[in-house]
């Protein structure tokens, strides 16, 4: 249950409400330059919604709070600049490479991401390995040439923060933070990226329900952060033919809880870059706001996950299909 | 591996090529007038290809054998009379209740499918139960129903068999053989509808890989039956959200390693009526041959499944949407 | 709910009880010359308590009644004659070839699982193999040999059924019938079972939950068969480490939930020999009232599973292991 | 591939190594005194065993290395002082409540898992919960009612570190560093723990097969802290009837590729408070060195996870049980 408070209110206006609301647990947001009470039931609601400071009382049955539907009914677009923005009825196009490598490899994946249609680059200055011994990434001086490339090419930049200690570091370099789907619940990391008041792209863990995403991705917006984008890239089950299984049940199950836009990774989720566009295709029919692919100049000498990314060709033709799948979707409603 | 023998070869010549094929198992199948002989390996494979009564060895390196796109590159089309073909280029829609009910209920359900431009018609007679209390279905009064109503508005009939004893049966009153998941391996079952000779819906089991899928519909390709339709409806996994995790991935993976067609039944699938379209589209865009889609002229008060089957105007909007989807993908072939 | 009657009703008593019971549907049930009715709800439920050939209503509020805690308080106990009895605190164990190979394998066989300690004799005469094919068993020349063997030992047979068309065929030659994990929601399979009358066996699907077990086994119930043994096999999950998830948090659930004894398949199960014992250990140690294990006598020449098959000595050193901690399990009550 | 260098090794020795190493990628790591070198492959082994400062080359053929059987046969024993020791033939009990509460409740709880047998006392200072909303945990106030009670009471504690910043303020406070399942693959958390030298114990995630698990040590082995402890607590799959599901097969599993000891949480893992002696009973006879159980003194009035937490009195009732089981193991080798 979340008790909206009006523009403007004075500590003196917080301090009566709180007197109102006895000795109970509450949670103070500060969202959009309002603020907020998350609190676990009232039992003196009609009291409450006519206090003088109190705009008004939303009742929401979930865990998740400020993310669900309840609270906001309308979806939440974030605007980038540039005309670039997610959410809605715009289709989003994310495409590069799993590891920033080298600056040329990002001045030519930046070209070839946006010659296919792409809005936003990708690419892993920070690795999240398995093991302690592969390739960790290029760090700083791999958002450098992340940052680059997307500037030189119009795009904007998502890539995965790992570590509270680098968030203060990248802001300067990124656009949208990526909390990897290995981080989902490291609750601490979403609470350093939701203070930020960037947007922050959270992607569903191996083993997460979907309601499990969404109480994740409420740490963010606890912070007063809605700035938040979801992604499905596909969970672990018995299945051994794919590397994972791309759940696409859940486009239309987070559409109907959640206001957030929901982007689809079928390159995780498959993990075959023959069956790629497949996935992707199907990930917006099935109703998503945009995908996440992985694209590369050369796949078969990708540092990292090069047997599911997409050659540019293979963009470049699979970006148009997606938009005329998307207007067919738009003219469906 | 599969050793393919000519047309009219005598039973001198198989016994001539049984006596160069020496002490190995071999298993005979005769599928469209020709024998044809599954050996595990063969150590004089040159031999064995210049006999003269041998057209071909297909060396395939996979447990199943007939049903892969070694044996046969091209796309199997099942052709069910009438201009009603599964397979290929072809879109299918299947729909129709999940239990026959009455004569009334088919009637109506079968108009509404015709309209809606589907073109099988389905409903279950027998039905496979997880209480032995619950309703079990109108047997052959059912068939008898299904039957009169999809003839009477130019609809092929898909039902589902549970048991060997009604295979014979049913012959008269069904187009397609329909195998529920749970059956997926009851392999005497398989190998019965496989004897008939009629084309066969195998439903992947929850817990089914697509290799176990292979290997099951296998069973009835092993009896010379190889019109053979797979069906997607859905793995089990950790996620509650919806009832079953219809695993969309299955679909590219199976167009690579079959030649058999693919539909996809997101009405098991994700079990929540207003989230069936969604996956239905999904479905399409993913690349499979059809969809098979519960829908009920009163859903509300179906005696099962009502929670996902489709109203008539549910089905009715979402036809033509698919439609659309297919013939962008045709056109980007 | 169930309406149990008294002994001896004559079929006046049921007709006046069926009137009164009225238009529901009820569900007749002849078990232990008792005539039992499975009824959805009752709201005459004292009116029908106090009729004259009315022994008790018993309230079961799961969707499985006769094979639950509710409806039988005590722990059914199996007997097979000869002292060997299955379930309350009986230790059973079940040992065996996965195939019955030969006359010669199967008295070897039956004579190490006697020295062992073992009280039945497993040996599959009709195999369920994924491949059509695999070896299909050796059908009623394998039946005879295992019945030869374990009668020369005084040892019980267990020994799979596959198809409602061998249930007859099979009764002289087997003690009990096992029911396969890939058959468990075969319905027809377990109602033929059931009406043999003989005790039954069920594997627990891979994709089954313990109600969905339990339900199965209802169904074997429901043809007044309560002589039903549970086996726990493994379940599918994303783990590739081992064949199944040997899923032991069934057994206490299990234990609680129903009357029936539950054995453990550790075999199946973890799918490695060298770790079969210590799962055999952990399943006793968890509550099982036994163990089913494949045993051969030289694993390495098996015809099926031999890599998870124990050899003689590794089953001798076993079972005095289980029996200890066994006791100290029934000490501890 | 580990080269293992002597004692006392100089900088020049390393230099010249290294040289001789040539370009490719190594990794250093200094574990007990000992510098070790991590490297791809060796195409000169003959060489490099031979030069002066060289022990052995260690070949290894996992991903994961210093955690690996190959790389150390003997168990890992883990030494907490005042005779308390983790692995090899010793049993670990861990007991004590989800959450520390207030000073009162550790105090008893210390009290009652002493009396029962315990070793380890476990709390929760920092609490990973799923909403922000609910209880966090009491912080270092909690800190200090825990360590206080263990050292009352001759314990040792074991407690959940979060975040990287908590790292050296818990130090004083704690024995064993607990990683919990959803920060499994918090690399960055795992360096800062393996770098403090002090004993972690790492749980298992949902979705985490033992390779990931093992891969995961890896990373804290790899700052040379080999002191870790795995814990099994339960993995993700379909089924509901039980929390999660303790995967107990990952117990023999895990003694066969890893030198680290094994603990069980049967009371995460089936999440029951009457099912977790059971699994407590089984999680030992499968071999595990261990087990760690929330216990509580009143735990229906826990503040979290009291539904699955034991009373003293059945803790007291299952410790004894656990050391005959394995007393009967330990008898068996």
């Amino acid at each position: 249950m979340i008790v909206r408070l009006k523009e403007n209110v004075t500590d003196k206006d917080q301090a009566l409400l709180k007197q109102v609301l006895g000795t109970q647990d509450v949670y103070k947001i500060e969202a959009n330059n309002r603020v907020l009470y998350q609190v676990k039931q009232l039992i003196n609601q009609e009291e409450i919604e006519h206090l003088p400071m109190v705009e008004e009382v939303v009742q929401i049955n979930t865990s998740y709070q400020l993310v669900s539907r309840d609270y906001k009914k309308t979806d939440t677009i974030i605007d980038l600049g540039d005309q670039i923005k997610i959410g809605g009825n715009h289709l989003t196009v994310i495409a590069g490479p799993c590891s920033v490598e080298s600056q040329e490899q990002m001045m030519t994946s930046a070209a070839f991401v946006k010659a296919a249609g792409g809005q936003l680059l990708r690419g892993g200055a920070y690795k999240p390995r398995t093991s302690p011994y592969s390739f960790q990434g290029l760090e700083e001086e791999g958002l450098i040439y992340l940052r680059q490339a997307a500037d030189r090419y119009g795009l904007k930049v998502i890539t995965e923060v790992m570590d509270i200690e680098h968030v203060s570091e990248m802001t300067p370099y990124t656009d949208v933070f990526q909390i990897g789907a290995r981080n989902m619940q490291n609750f601490k990391l979403l609470e350093a990226v939701g203070k930020t008041q960037k947007p922050v792209a959270l992607k569903r863990g191996m083993a997460a329900t979907v309601t499990d995403l969404l109480n994740a991705a409420e740490y963010i917006a606890a912070q007063g952060n809605l700035q938040i984008i979801l992604i499905e890239r596909g969970i672990r089950t018995f299945e051994t033919a794919t590397r994972n299984t791309l759940d696409l049940n859940a486009v239309p199950v987070l559409k109907e809880l959640t206001h957030l836009p929901i982007i689809v990774d079928p390159s995780h989720g498959i993990g075959i870059r023959k069956h790629v566009p497949a996935m992707a295709k199907a990930g917006i029919a099935a109703g998503a706001h945009g995908v996440m692919i992985e694209a590369h100049p050369e796949p078969t000498l990708a540092l990292s996950d090069g047997e599911q990314s997409l050659t540019p060709e293979m963009l470049q033709k699979l970006v148009p299909t997606l938009r005329r799948i998307h207007e067919i979707l738009q003219a469906d409603i």
